[in-house]
């Protein structure tokens, strides 16, 4: 049976979310878990790549199980193995055709910047603490600039190669809350630091080192230079994923 | 010149807010960090014990102290040399008469509870996790009962010896935001573990095991075995103190 796992974890302790040499990853923990409890070695296919150090509040994998254990069961049978800072919310039965990756229509990340004058304990590896003063106005205004369907190479960084560098961006929102400002943003797919390369970009904005009238033509170049520094990666959390199904959508 | 350090620490790695042998008290990771930056051994005087585990978003210590450093700066040198899950965030000039103790007029503690199905790893060690089903509002009537100038000796664990049971709670509040609710209790003094029984006594009565109109008689009454067992250290927060010091009251 094809098998959609919610999940969500803390992802200060990994390399990420998928299985490599010599370090600890997401994938490998849960399909360790799954090994133990279900007797059955699996490869799971997970809706994304994150980075080291990257949080998801809801991550969707999958994968074909025959388990013999009833799904509404098997949250709690895999929570029992695995350690605190990855949770199993739900296990749903998806068609065969259903691909964590490829049948996801959006993906929402959020990134927290923590500023103000001192740090704070509780934002440790969770928030980017940033105590330099930021325009916020001039942020908010130059989020905009990043929605719409257009080609996202300004805020890439090379890796994995890709057929296309254009994405839709179905919204990018900069907002500030107390000491927290926080950056949205959901789009049909995501390049390779594209999230934190925006988040940097706005930095620079908010620092007045880009103007915010100049994010349209610096896209349209699509020079990775003309942009901001790549954001550190405890600041990102996925927040919602999109598959047009109710059990799945976060 | 005698100085007041406004703090705020995660206390999951320490074994409390006092100095003692064999375990890292918070206390001494500052004191040793006033040591190398000041060049002076110093005997902070905080505003009360906090046990292994509990957390501080605010916390005031006091000392006499000549470090020729301007206090303004003194956050900013400390922090440098204090791990992650403490800071100072101000330091403050203070009346010879003052003591981080004695001049405290009154403590809030606010207690999280994680009131869902499957735990959060965002927070383990920071909330105290709760799966069963509450009667919150059944709770809300029976924190009322806490409020007022009462003796509290039905709530407190043997500990240190006291003067008196008796203490004035200013308001104690229940409270439920979609999946985490909170307890917040502010008092002149709190005897030992007085918050954290409390708490185990309103999870009583959300369970039903207790019934939310007798708790009057069961203070009066002022047996420990009358009330609900001890909340763990992991949910509770020292988030409020007041000294009639703009500069110190959080």
């Amino acid at each position: 049976m094809k098998t959609a796992f919610v999940l969500s974890y803390l992802g200060t302790r990994y390399s990420g979310w998928q299985r490599q040499e010599n370090a600890l990853a997401v994938q490998q923990v849960i399909e360790e878990a799954i090994l133990k409890t279900c007797g059955q070695r699996v490869a799971l296919s997970g809706c994304g790549r994150t980075d080291a150090g990257v949080h998801a509040k809801t991550y969707v994998a999958s994968t074909q199980l025959e388990s013999g254990i009833p799904l509404e069961q098997l949250p709690l049978a895999l929570n029992a193995r695995l350690p605190s800072d990855i949770v199993v919310c739900r296990a749903v039965a998806v068609p065969d055709s259903f691909d964590a990756r490829f049948s996801c229509k959006s993906k929402e990340y959020t990134y927290y910047i923590l500023n103000r004058k001192t740090r704070d304990p509780f934002y440790v590896d969770r928030a980017y603490f940033y105590p330099q003063q930021l325009d916020v106005a001039a942020m908010q205004q130059a989020a905009g600039a990043f929605e719409g369907r257009q080609d996202f190479r300004a805020v890439r960084n090379e890796g994995t190669p890709v057929k296309s560098t254009v994405r839709h961006m179905f919204y990018c929102r900069c907002g500030r809350q107390g000491e927290m400002i926080t950056v949205t943003c959901c789009a049909d797919g995501f390049l390779y630091n594209m999230v934190r390369n925006i988040v940097g970009t706005l930095l620079y904005v908010g620092r007045h080192k880009i103007e915010a009238a100049l994010l349209p033509a610096l896209l349209a170049a699509g020079k990775r230079v003309d942009t901001g520094p790549t954001a550190p990666a405890c600041g990102l959390y996925l927040t919602k994923l999109e598959y047009g199904m109710e059990q799945l959508d976060g």
